[in-house]
Order: structure tokens, then sequence, then C-alpha cells
């Protein structure tokens, strides 16, 4: 790794070349390299965090002035109690979980000694573009290298020094290992963004970490895919027939246990069948937790006139208006909207939510198969909560961040979303103009798949990888 | 399907609420509609065929005037023998293959009653842009409705008789089934694809079959994903050890067999150690099929003073220039280097061959798993031709194309291609912050995938799905 002074092209180059030595190491290798960033980041923590106080001073300076926000203040502080040792933490984590690539995903014997391949592995140059948390250098850093990947990481200003210092450390530790220093490249130099966006030719994604604007404006300006997602408006469906308690419990975790999440709750589709019966008790929770509600007319007269409704709480019941069902509150805020259908429900998903984490609240099988089947959101869910949309969650260990595009990785991405494959055939001097009509028959025979039995591996095979690497002959 | 004058952003709307209905249709009335399809053209072959030869009486007015080129007359002619009849088996064979969608590719327990599932989805709205060939209205409409996807089809100018022909009939086909005519959209209006491309709100991914000006022209305008390639600069590694009668097969195949084809060889590297023993009979054998042979420094001193090659042949020979080797000749033309090693091999073939596809021939399989580990294209071979680069050959059945892309879909892309996923969860209203410290611990437990248990299959299920699809109340 290097904290480089030179230009994007340069960066970009110089990445794309490690990353191709990077790409045969093997699993032993690269995790390797995981276990001496650990160290090196265990043993250096009094000057990291020496750095980090630094970034804190400036930034309190700068909140004090009102230039800087306080959330991401606390966003910057690597010293609170167990934040570094989770960091730490999370490098073995990844280190420890499945190597992504070089595995064999289908495998068809085209005819006799024609076998066809689909072996996963790196993307190639990641982009990565993030705001504040330091801590993100060390998680990308250890995503980057377990899935062969190089990255160029370009972290926001407020955490420069946390950054340098961590960059050290890693470029040190990484100088005793198999992986070439090149691989990781950390640009801090301002106002490089937009010469980077432009380097398609050595850079295969880019993932932007960080609120809507800064990944609208790296969608708009890059012809490099682009993995992430703008906007988090959740939404969840509430049906007359689910009981009041359970409906209560996981739309009060949806909405409240942390409302800045991409994942929490904006806005809640009621049937007319629950404004009665199950919306009250839900909307008196809601309160006391300190949610701003803004219903449609339906369900605001409805409330209102409903005498299981303490007449304090209808009080404070707002009308929406209709971009509310259009906006990403990040707050202690839910739009409230009564629909008389599952298919008005489902039109009302898929044309206003972000296609992000979107649910329903049911008993009835039917109709929630139906709503699994109709939702066109990354992730769809039946009796459960938006806040489980999380790599973590989900088993993937870590998670680069959410997706809520169409294609590639959809939805939380842990490291398979950092893979693509390649196809390989091994042959014995078989043509194509020997198939076909009149000529030989494919056989298209599906194989057992598994681990790659074209990766190098035996000592003679390391020895020719070792010298390629090292840019000798063979 | 409708022949439309609509604004490119009425139909790329109404392919968008056309595919929300596509998206939820079983696989027997996906399949229905192809049967359709397939009896109406049947049917209609005669209508079809007379529209067709208005386009080919154009075109040949055109080509004979020099503004268009004979090979393009050749691929708009549907009457040659059996190109009908392959264009009505390729709708029947798409409809054999295996459904693409709602099936499980992964499933994780989360905890007791809470299930993970990752489940096959179309992509949504699919953008294919083409230039002559008008059997590609045919077989894109079977890709996209097997897939579920709703498409918007762009053909050329060239082939407008036969499109409204096709379309005509496949639209009165669709009337009597499921799918929603809107699903697919024919535009021939002039210069609508510009407009077309920023419908990026509801296309999600776009599709060019054509040259490489046409595929770059769709890149460079698009925030839409592209799928495709714009070159195919296709190389083959010759090793000293490989004998000399099993190369010339592979590498007159691979040069000689369709040179128009984007998997064609274009460039061929020689090993030090072969160009005495080994390449002066592949020489000979490429001249006598009328390839041009472009010959860097060492190869082309090495062949004229080798008393094995045929005077006559050694005259034919031409000194390379350095553009050729970044150039696609699509042609008989080959340009020929001499490399001293694999890894100066490998790093030519990362830096110059358009990332399609490549081989290595050899009988040591340290280098050939080294070339396989290191070579960074959608196909890497050992010991067959770079013809073999094909849907067809690969056993997919059909290709939309063939990707050069770093994400989703790489090489020859199939059914498969055309597909995301999307997450469900499946719970009993257990929420996020029971989870974590000091709360209940996460089961991730791997569970056996296979078809999709939340796609709606009772008569009931169908019947809230079909009152989903006609707008009705549930």
């Amino acid at each position: 790794m290097s904290l480089t002074n030179a230009t994007p092209l340069e960066v970009a180059k110089a990445a794309r070349v490690g990353s191709r030595r990077l790409a045969v190491l093997s699993t032993e290798e690269r995790n390797a390299a995981l276990t001496a960033i650990h160290q090196a980041l265990t043993d250096g923590k009094d000057e990291v965090l020496a750095a980090n106080r630094q970034d804190l001073d400036d930034a309190n300076r700068a909140a004090a002035g009102g230039t800087l926000s306080q959330s991401l203040v606390k966003r910057l502080d690597l010293g609170k109690p167990g934040k570094y040792e989770d960091m730490l933490q999370g490098i073995l984590d990844v280190r420890d979980l499945e190597d992504p690539i070089n595995k064999v995903t289908a495998r068809t014997l085209l005819d006799d000694n024609l076998t066809l391949s689909r072996i996963t592995c790196p993307i190639g140059v990641l982009l990565i573009i993030f705001e504040a948390r330091p801590e993100v250098i060390a998680n990308i850093s250890a995503l980057a290298i377990k899935s062969g990947n190089a990255a160029i990481l370009k972290g926001g200003r407020e955490s420069s020094h946390s950054f340098a210092a961590i960059a050290s450390l890693i470029s040190k530790a990484l100088s005793s290992t198999a992986v070439p220093p090149d691989c990781l490249q950390l640009v801090q130099t301002h106002d490089v963004i937009a010469d980077l966006l432009k380097q398609d030719s050595y850079i295969d994604l880019c993932i932007p970490r960080g609120g809507n604007k800064l990944v609208r404006y790296v969608k708009d300006s890059t012809s490099i895919p682009v993995l992430g997602h703008a906007d988090g408006i959740c939404t969840t469906y509430l049906r007359g027939d689910y009981p009041a308690d359970k409906a209560t419990k996981i739309i009060v975790d949806a909405k409240v246990s942390y409302p800045a999440g991409c994942n929490a709750l904006e806005q809640l589709l009621v049937d007319e069948a629950a404004l009665t019966t199950t919306l009250p008790s839900i909307v008196e929770a809601l309160l006391q937790k300190g949610v701003s509600l803004r219903c449609d007319e339906d369900s605001l007269s409805a409330l209102q006139s409903n005498k299981a409704l303490d007449p304090h709480s209808a009080a404070l019941l707002q009308p929406a208006s209709a971009s509310d069902f259009d906006t990403e509150f990040l707050d202690l805020v839910l739009a409230i909207k009564t629909v008389p259908s599952l298919e008005v429900a489902v039109e009302h998903i898929n044309a206003h939510s972000s296609h992000h984490t979107d649910a329903i609240l049911t008993l009835d099988a039917t109709v929630a198969k139906a709503f699994l089947a109709a939702v066109d959101s990354s992730s769809v869910y039946w009796n459960t909560s938006t806040r489980m949309a999380d790599g973590q969650r989900y088993g993937f260990g870590t998670e680069v961040g959410i997706s809520t595009n169409k294609i590639h990785s959809r939805g939380p991405v842990g490291l398979e979303g950092l893979t693509i494959y390649k196809w390989t055939i091994v042959g014995d001097a078989q043509v194509s103009a020997e198939y076909g009509a009149g000529g030989r028959a494919w056989k298209h025979q599906k194989l057992p798949v598994g681990e790659d039995e074209f990766v190098a591996r035996s000592e003679e095979e390391r020895e020719v990888l070792r010298k390629f690497r090292a840019g000798k002959s063979s």
C-alpha cells in the first residue's frame, strides 16, 4: 500500500499491474497477508489512535464552528471502547472465510477429453470511495486481498491522519508478504475523484460507501460499473389478519432500532381492515418511541375517530404530503398509507420504494407468496423487520455494502460480489469445424463441480507462478 | 408486442409495467406463449418471407448503388434454405430449456423459523439494439419471455418490412396468452436510440448486438448497464513442445473457419523454441488457406531463413507493424509475435487481447495451468480453438451474445445472464434488535437448495396472482 501523490492514471495503472499478480496468489499467501496486517495494526494501535486523536481534534473544532456534524465526529472516533478491537477481529473474520476464488461452479463434458469449466476469479481493480469511518480502510483492504482484487481507496478528508497511520502500517506489513504493494493504493489528494472515475480502462468496479449525494454523483460521473444504492426507502405492508403484538414488535424494530440505517422503515402500508383493529396500538407504541407519523387521509381520520387511541396521541398525528411517500427520512418519521388490496400495495412499493427491502405482515400464506413473487426489491420479507437486510445478519461474515442494482450482485454484498468467473476449456486438439451438421455431436454432459483442478498447487506449479509474479521467464 | 410510434419514454414505461406482470407468470404460461409464437410464425411463413423479399429488394438496390455491403444483404435473407426453419426450431429449443427463474440458489437457516433464501428472478426490462438479421427478433423474444423479462427491440432500418411482419404475427399470437403485450416493444422510429438510452429509470440492461462501432456508441451514451463486447481480439500462444499436426489443425480452425466471428484468431504468439520446428508447417498451411501473415522481426527472419519453408511461401510473409497487435482484422489476416517466455506471453495477452478468448497450445500441464490462472479473459483454453467460444457449443442452447464485462455475466451469455436474484426472509416476528451482543445468536446454518417453495403454485395462489395481473383486488 502506498499513500500516494501519483496521478489518478498512474495510480490506476499500478493497481492494474498489481492485480494481475495478486490474482494468482494461493489462498495461503493471501491469508498470510491478512495475518500480517492484523499483527501490524495490533502492534501499532497506539500510533493509529494518536493519529486518530488529531483527526478528532480537527473535527471537534469544525463541529464547534458548525462546519461538521456531531454524528460524523462520532463515526471518526476509533478510540471508542471495543471499536479498534472490532476492526482487528474483522480482519481475522475475513481471513477465516472460505476462499471465494478458484472455485469451479459449473463443469460440462463437451466431448471426450474436452471439458468446459466455469471458475470464480477476482474482478480486478476496485475503486472504493468512502466518507468518514477510518476503520473501513482495514475492512476493505481485508476484503480486497481475500478476494484477490486490487483496490484503490479514496477516503474522506476528515480522517486523513488516521488513514495515513493505518496505511503506513499496512504497507510495512505487506512488504514481507507475497501481496504486491501496488495492490492497495490509498489516495488522499484533493479533488481527485473525478479523474479516478475516468480510468475505466484500468478500474473494473466502483463502490461508493456514503450518503445519497456521493452515490448519485459517482453513478452520474463514470462509465465504470457502480455497485451500491443511493436510497433506502423501505416499506412494510400490514394486512388485517396479523396480530397486533407481533406487528408492533416488528414495526418498532424496523423504525426505531437504527433510524439512520438504509434498511430502516420509512413507509407503512395499512390494509383497510387493520385501520381500526391493529393499527391504533401500533401507532401508540411508535408515538411512545418519539416517532412522528405522517398519515394519509384515510388512516388519519380512522385513527382520530378511534376511541382506542389516546386523545393526546391522536393530536400528534400529522397529515402526509405526497412527497412523504418518496422520501428517505433517516429519522424518527414514518409515513402511513391506506391500501385497499395486495395489488395496490405491490404497485405502490414497486413505484415508490427504492427496491432495497420491503416486507409483508400477514398470516395468509397465499397472499404472502404473491407478495414475495411480485415485489421487485433486493430483499423481500414475510413477517420480519426490514432491518434484517445486512451482510452480517445474512451470514456473509461482512459486507461491502448493499446493492440495489439489477445485475451482478443484489442485496447485501459479501465476498462473492467481489468475484466474477472465467470459462476454461481443456482439450486435445478438437476444433469447432468438427462439430455440427454432419460432424461430431456435442455431449454436453454436466459434471460435478468443486475445487478447481487447474489451480496451480504442486510445488513445481507454484514455482512457475512465483517466477511469473517476479517477472522471470519460464 | 406492438410496432410502436410511441415516444421512448412511453415505450420504456409500458415495458416496465408489463415486466411486473410477466415476472409472476408460471413456467407453463411463459412456455405456452413460446408455443403460440412458434405456431404463428409457422403459419405466417409466406407472409414473413414476402416482407423479407421487399427488404432484400431494397437492400440489393442499395448494394448495387454501393451504400450497403453484400455481406449485410446475405444476413438479411430469411429465405435461404433452412434459415426460417432454424429460427422456428430456436423458439422451441428455448422453450424446452430449464426455467431459469424461481430457483433457490442459496438457503440459510438464520434462526428457528427464520429462513433466508436467494431466489432467481428476471432482471426486468431489456433494451436490445441490433443491426441486420431479422431472425434475431424471434430469438430475443423467445429468450426474453422464457426468462420473464420485458424487452424493447430496436432493429436496423434494412430489415424493417421483415420486422413489421414478424412483429404483427407475434403480437397476434401473444394476445391469446397470459403474456402482457406491452412486454415486447418493437421500435423502428428513426434516431430514437439516443432517447431510449436515457430511460435508465425504466430499462435495466442494454444489449447491443452488432459491430464495434454500435457497441462503443452504446457504452459511451448511457448509464444503463451494457452487456456485450466491443472487440474480439483473440490470441493463441504456441509453446515449443506442441506437435505440429495438432497445432496446425487448431490454428487453421481458429483463423479460417469463420474469420468474421468475434472468436476468430487474430494473433499468434510463438515460443522461440517453435520458430524453427513447428511454425514453418503451420505457416505453410495458413498460406495455403489464403491467410496473410504479419510477422514480427524474429519470426520473419527465422521463417525466411528456414529451408523447410517453400521459397514462394516465404516471399508472401509481411512484416508486422505495432498496431497489428491491437487490431481486430475480422479477415484472413494473422499477426505473429515471438515471445521468450510464458510470462511475456501472458503480459502481452493481458495488455493486447480484448479479454474475449485466448488459448495456449502445450503438452506441459504446469505451464498450461499457470496460463489458465494468469490470463484475464472471459474464456481461456488449453489445446483447443478460440472458435469454441459460443453459447451453443458451451451447451447453453442459445446465446444472447458474448460479454467481456467483469461483472454479472462473462463469456457466452445464455438465459442465466438474463436473470438476477432477490433475497427473501420468512420469519415469525423475529426482529434485528433481538440478536447480537447479549441477545440471541444467529444459527447461519446452510440448508439444501432447489425449487422455490414460495413460488405460488396452488390453484388458490394462482388465482391471487391472476387477480394481481388483471389489476383486481385481493
